[in-house]
């Protein structure tokens, strides 16, 4: 298949979620996998309670309520500026160290690149920016857009709309396994990068294709 | 406070969820609390998940589904029977200690009470009859009238319908925080039964009243 586009999920997929696991075990030692995963676990959870009770907040500011109650939880003696920290550390996340040469790969085969995420439009800008990768992407494409999160139809509808061909021509990517099992759903030919050798959620629906790292989208269009 | 109704959810706040650890530790020696644990949180997730994305399962498919996952995540030797001996156990779930004294009282009150929960029609009539409870409810209301999950609206909607009152003249019960905080979002007068000592959820919103098990309801209503 040669994809009309490829899009791909940023936070996890692109760029390193876990990474945040080193500065949280620095700043309080013996808990940095414990908060890393709570907090994520925690974002998820609040971007789908958000986007199911209609009352939409922005990706950063569910992510800080989700690293508050991770502080509470763990009880952590956390001031804010400690939890000021490790928020920054979204804004400069690291790529994975295979997706500059993918994505240079790709770029090389005139297949239009973008971003489809649940982070706001400035929060990904800064990301990219920051992993030196936004001038790969024609589309930066977020859920702010139209203000509910993954994996509800509106937030994937957005790749069709802005390449202006139907979800089955376009690849979408993602590291997430729910978000790669509920873009097919949605109509996607998708592409799910299992990085951590998670099973395959038990949704009655599988990904196109699996790979353990991007390179594995340099195979899915050959 | 006087409500026009009373409304339970059921599994965790009426019927204790995690009892399931026991029996799976038998099967599963070591295992027992991270099965409990893996399986409720995927479960939650699963109802999540289609919700968002309109695809609807009976609770109890999706309870399957996540315990199947779990076996998988957790590497568990587990044939199908034993998946369906830790399944079958939802159907029989112990009442919380305090439950059976707290309904009685409430009965005495003559104020109607209900259930609200995920769960589909006849497997809260199995749940609710095996702990002896079935006769003190009047509404039996369940996600699947509707077929979407908590928290989208038209779930907590099945309230106000039944009762034929506003949400705000209604005290819903929930021990799951989310539930308390969704609900109240919605309109609910709530009280959280926070059973576990868990900090509150960084939503924005918090139930107007909190105790430690359902005799909290007794308190609520005075």
């Amino acid at each position: 298949m040669k994809p009309a586009a490829i899009l791909f999920d940023v936070f996890g997929t692109l760029l390193d979620v876990y990474s945040v696991q080193t500065r949280a075990e620095q700043r309080f030692p013996g808990q940095g996998l414990r908060i890393a995963q709570l907090w994520r676990d925690k974002q998820l959870e609040y971007t789908r309670l958000r986007s199911l009770s209609s009352r939409y907040e922005s990706f950063s500011r569910v992510t800080r309520d989700a690293l508050q109650f991770t502080a509470d939880a763990l009880r952590l003696d956390a001031r804010a500026d400690a939890l000021d920290e490790l928020m920054r550390l979204y804004d400069a996340l690291p790529a994975f160290p295979e997706v500059g040469d993918v994505l240079a790969r790709l770029a090389a085969q005139d297949i239009p690149l973008g971003v489809l995420s649940n982070g706001e439009g400035p929060l990904l800008e800064r990301c990219l920016a920051a992993a030196g990768l936004r001038g790969r992407f024609a589309h930066v494409l977020s859920a702010d857009a139209v203000r509910v999160f993954k994996t509800a139809a509106p937030v994937y509808q957005l790749g069709p709309d802005a390449v202006g061909r139907a979800a089955r021509d376009i690849l979408f990517v993602s590291s997430n396994g729910w978000d790669a099992c509920c873009a097919t759903w949605f109509g996607y030919t998708t592409c799910w990068i299992n990085r951590s050798g998670a099973p395959l959620e038990r949704l009655g629906v599988e990904p196109h294709r699996t790979g353990t790292d991007l390179g594995a989208v340099l195979a899915a269009i050959d």
